[in-house]
């Protein structure tokens, strides 16, 4: 008890030192520390990758430096000149003051200075900025958040030459730079800085990195609290139409993790937008762990900002693109330079994951700082172990209870079959309506796609690179995605205030069993009066060359509706066993909530049985097999209608389409089978194995689901709706044959 | 002279000797010879390449051994069980003939010999294949075409295992299956035997190799010459609407030679049939070389058998994909069998090109005989030189004067830029009807494309796996290509008796110079009454980010016509600097010619100056800017109406169309430029570099044209039309300035 006491008073002690020694501090420290530099420079030329990519930066930095350097008085959006220029000086600062750290060589630092102090001459006189899109336009950029991620950069670039600066010098730096800075994109601007959003992640973390360097108290209490008194009025949007603020909301660093990340590390706005914040998260976590480590910055919430770095790199498909949830742009993935910057420090400050170096690897850089030479270290060692994908269920909300993302993963003949189930929460101004949606992939290749986003990041011609409006009128809306919509109309009628307040239900979710790997959620509010539940299932079975995709929906209502399923499948038609007619004359499909974005370019029905539709994408063959009613419209589609300006991709879909219907079932599997060699021009297993799909049995809580397979044996799949317990006993009689079970489902041999 | 004389009367004694010995000969004798195959069996174990092809090929044979044999009775159409078991069939017994010798395990000679004793059993009472399809339906399979595929595989692994048979066992099989089969297939078949086609190369090879085996003067001679009475009738024609045989034509394996090849190797269907083409070609020629010398077959119309695959290998894109001219399917590459034997045989017959070592190397196997163990050999060696594909004009017709293909090759700043025009002659049944068309490669990736052929070969579903109606209302049709369809007519009326008695007329290629070069060609015929001459350049400018592409079209007409330029673009649309209204309904662009294929997606015009079209591929900017009056209709499209099967992929294209026009120009300049990475989000030099295309000058037989950058200096390009002489000297006054020159074209800076 005393040592224990005394221990306490120690350790109070030592923190009073160390939260003294913040204020008296030496630089660098932000993130790059006295005694990290000297090790690193103590053993350069024997750690490869480190090396490599000090001379790939070196290089980089190099040439800016001779190519000379230029403040422009701001005017263009994203992808125009003073946008990208003013981008490329603040990466450019930042690199060339680590570089300055690193190599000692005063070119470096002197650069900074020149560039700072150009800065500094235009800042004060500056004006907003010209472009007037912006709920908070910036003054270097067209939006606030731009000028944040400048002072993110910049920040450390002044903390790694502030020793080279005199006295004089970087207190003009402050004085008409850095302070009126901090403050415009905080006090000035509360909308974008004291809300939970990425931008405000940016924002605060600006403030925070370099009231850190310049030793100031309120900024980085600003930075961690946010502001007081903000004057945001209740209802207050941004350009997305995403609500400012809810009613008592905190704002600040600290209250920017604690609300969008789940427990598990999911972050409400999708990997994208994760991906995006994922730098200032760590960065601000590096820095606060140098400098303020009272705080125990990495321990915060259970260590979530680590944490979410795993299950960010979880959210990939097999080269490591994110998959497309919300608004995420296709092709973005683990070799971003956020990325790079997250593996490093997820190896160093949590916990030294093997697999994190492979990745960093297939990187092939690291980040010239103490946690990628430590990264770049262990490689040369040989530490490097395979990376894991894993079927995973990550919890939505900021206690894990709004719902989550369901992944199941399962090897095929050849690739790995990945499932993505969402049934989160709406994950704020960047969420889509599409609860209960999905996306499948065979290896990196989508079988069934997420469209992503409607925008063309960073591409001055469409739109200076913003979000489009087919963003709001497609991208966002349910029938963009593989879900249910009801009567032609969103989730939620697709208002964001109402879609904002719930959110899914998780019911399942098993990866236990090698042969069936499944995941189930219910939602309740995204059409009054109408309930939903999807259940998805992998199932393996040797008779099939690959596992396949077991895909039910219930659905019911307390009134006759309009159901619409479409699959957005990739590639070109193959065969169907049901007729369709082709139109002479292409009209859309509807005309709103999505539907006038949507050629109609066929229809058809099943008279009797299942329908199957087959098609081909990248050698490969996949067929969709449905239980479907005569009176169900197949209708195939094609997006790109009312489409002014061509900013939509054109593909395909195959919509399953029930009317008048109050309660039903949707209920499909989806097989990719064979491939086809355009050299050696074989067709290997090009068609289906599914003999027939049958509801053997339902009732309110039950569903007994026959599969019968062409070559091998007949499958039973038995699911309870409503008990997702896994000790409860069920039983059905079917043909006057019992069948029990226990848990929430069940998969047998059924050959009667 | 004494001396000469005895020479040649001993040379002609010898040859007596060869001929007597090909009918006293030994086994094997056709492609593996005894001495070949001792060397092989010596060197065993010491030639990677080989000894790794003979492991992948036993392990395939063992399987198929282990299987079992089947011989089905024949039922289905490609893509079917028996079509391609009977397909597998030959393969396996080829390759199993040849383990037989390698190796001399009896496993394999057994197997041969009892797959072929099943054979014998049936084939007697065989009758026609039950598909009725084909113009000349086979037994085996559904058309003689494949029968004849079965028998120059088959043809080898019976000379084999010769040695093993007994004496019963051969005269079974040559009475009850070999010859019977050979006569089903030519003299039974005369409209598939008798006429230059690559059906006939194939029958008349089938023919010739099992008469080589069974030393059959009778049949050997039917292969070489044909059949004299073949009651084929004028106008007869197959399936495709070819026509059977003109008036007068040859017939037999070496019209099969003098015809569709030019002097310079081109094929004149193109080259996946070529592709198709030559392994029968080759392997009967190594056939006759080792049987029958004294025909010196591979000097035969200048060595142009072995010449022809230099050519075809040069007929590529980067990755080994076949340029798809006429019917071609697209993904056909120089890793398909066909090649990996085509490499091996010009390799070791023709010249040792140290070149197709490196292409051996990528296919990755060689073919089990002398040929491919040379190569390995070689390849061990350490022999191997790059590929170099080069620019290089190949003319078609038996005597090289129907037009050609001219492809224009120069390295940009990233790819090869691969520009290939087409002025051959109409190409046999396979051929399209596309005079003066191009595309245009960046490495692998089609900048604008030709469309290729309307089939899934081999893919059962879509119709067989044969040609599709498409193929006829689409890819042959003119509008299809990148050329100037008159009046939505394609050429020559579509007509192929009328097309196949014309072909363009070349007229300049020049590739000399460093920073030009070009392919001009004239067409005549195509529409009575106006003449076309297109010109096409690949322009290096150091102002630009890549070479540039010149197009420039000439017409000349008695009357006015409607003239329609389509680009077949491949990518999304990112900006134009014309105005465009987006239709609410799609209608087709026409009724009849191909045009009731294209949905018409935008309509616009450019009211003053050039119109600019820009788009975004695979992480590339291009841009199209062009010479357009305001009364130049630009039409957008898209492919995919009156397609009630899908067969048709939607590929967009951008029309440009002049309407009530006699005489006019169509020039353009397109730019590849800069590039956009999804995962930096950066976007580089995304805009044209073309400020303004102008003509300045033209007359009847000049032109002048002034291509002005944004940066850099203006370029005057000029050519004269009527003559093409590189000595001729041409003067033109512009703006009372002179500008002489030398030869048909000349690109001057021209900054005034």
């Amino acid at each position: 008890m005393a040592i224990s006491k005394i221990q306490n008073i120690f350790g109070f002690f030592f923190l009073f030192l160390i939260a003294q020694n913040v204020f008296a501090q030496e630089h660098p420290s932000l993130i790059l520390t006295k005694k990290g530099v000297s090790e690193i420079r103590a053993q350069l030329g024997t750690v490869p990758l480190f090396d490599q990519t000090l001379v790939t930066v070196k290089a980089e930095v190099d040439a800016e430096i001779l190519h000379g350097i230029d403040v422009p008085i701001p005017k263009d959006y994203s992808g125009g000149y003073t946008h990208e220029r003013h981008k490329k000086n603040f990466f450019i600062m930042q690199k060339a003051g680590v570089l300055y750290q690193i190599t000692e060589e005063e070119k470096y630092a002197e650069y900074v200075k020149d560039m700072l102090l150009q800065y500094a001459e235009m800042y004060p006189t500056l004006p907003l900025h010209p472009q007037t899109r912006s709920y908070t336009r910036g003054k270097l950029f067209w939006q606030c958040l731009n000028d944040a991620n400048w002072l993110v950069y910049t920040s450390q670039a002044y903390d790694c030459i502030y020793d080279y600066l005199s006295k004089e010098e970087r207190k003009k730096l402050e004085t008409d730079l850095f302070r009126p800075f901090a403050d415009f994109i905080s006090i000035q601007n509360p909308h974008f800085f004291n809300r939970v959003h990425n931008h405000s992640t940016w924002g605060t973390v600006a403030v925070g990195m370099i009231g850190l360097v310049m030793k100031d108290h309120k900024l980085i209490k600003r930075s961690l609290y946010g502001i007081k008194h903000d004057g945001i009025k209740p209802g207050d949007r941004d350009n997305d139409g995403g609500l400012i603020k809810k009613p008592g909301e905190k704002s600040g660093f600290l209250a920017n993790i604690d609300e969008p990340f789940s427990p598990d590390g999911y972050f409400t706005e999708g990997p994208y937008y994760q991906r995006y914040a994922m730098y200032p998260y760590l960065i601000y976590a590096e820095a606060l762990h140098n400098l303020k480590p009272d705080l125990k910055i990495f321990k915060y919430k259970n260590g979530v900002v680590l944490n979410s770095v795993n299950t960010l790199l979880n959210l990939t498909d097999t080269d490591g693109e994110f998959f497309p949830l919300n608004d995420g742009q296709k092709g973005m993935s683990y070799f971003s330079r956020e990325l790079v910057f997250a593996v490093d420090a997820a190896y160093y400050y949590g916990g030294k994951r093997p697999d994190l170096l492979s990745i960093a690897q297939k990187q092939g850089e690291v980040t010239l700082d103490e946690a990628g030479f430590t990264v770049a270290k262990a490689i040369r060692d040989g530490l490097a172990a395979p990376i894991s994908q894993k079927s995973a269920e990550y919890t939505d909300g900021p206690n894990g209870k709004q719902g989550g993302i369901g992944i199941l993963r399962i090897q095929g003949s050849k690739d790995l079959l990945t499932l993505v189930m969402k049934y989160t929460a709406q994950g704020s101004s960047h969420g889509h309506y599409d609860k209960l949606s999905f996306s499948y992939y065979e290896g990196a290749k989508e079988i069934f796609q997420d469209y992503g986003l409607v925008r063309f990041v960073n591409i001055e011609q469409k739109g200076g690179g913003n979000y489009l409006k087919e963003n709001s009128t497609w991208a966002k809306q349910t029938v963009a995605h593989n879900t249910v919509t009801q009567n032609e109309t969103s989730h939620f009628g697709g208002d964001f205030d109402i879609a904002t307040n719930h959110h899914s239900e998780k019911y399942v979710f098993d990866d236990s069993d090698p042969n069936i790997q499944i995941v189930s959620a219910k939602e309740h509010n995204a059409y009054t009066g109408t309930n939903m539940q999807r259940v998805m299932a992998l199932i393996k079975d040797g008779n099939f060359e690959n596992p396949f995709l077991l895909d039910l929906i219930k659905i019911n209502s307390d009134k006759e509706n309009q159901y619409d399923l479409p699959y957005y499948y990739s590639g070109q038609i193959i065969s169907t066993n049901f007729k369709y007619e082709t139109p002479k004359i292409l009209a859309p499909l509807g005309t709103k909530n999505g539907y006038q974005h949507l050629w109609k370019t066929a229809e058809g029905n099943q008279p009797g049985g299942n329908a199957k539709f087959s098609w081909h994408n990248k050698e490969r063959f996949y067929t969709l097999s449905s239980i479907v009613s005569p009176e169900d419209q197949l209708i195939f589609t094609k997006l790109g209608a009312d489409d002014p300006n061509f900013n939509l991709r054109t593909d395909p879909g195959l919509m399953i389409r029930k009317t008048n219907t109050k309660d039903t079932f949707f209920v499909s599997v989806t097989e990719s089978h064979g491939n086809y060699n355009p050299v050696t021009e074989i067709a290997h297993n090009s068609f289906s194995n599914i003999k027939n799909l049958k509801i053997i049995y339902s009732d309110e809580a039950m569903i007994a689901i026959s599969i019968e397979p062409i070559k091998g044996e007949k499958k039973l799949f038995l699911f309870c709706f409503n008990d997702p317990s896994k000790e409860s006993k069920h039983e059905i009689k079917i043909n006057n044959k019992e069948y029990r079970w226990v848990g929430p489902y069940q998969l047998i041999n059924n050959n009667n």
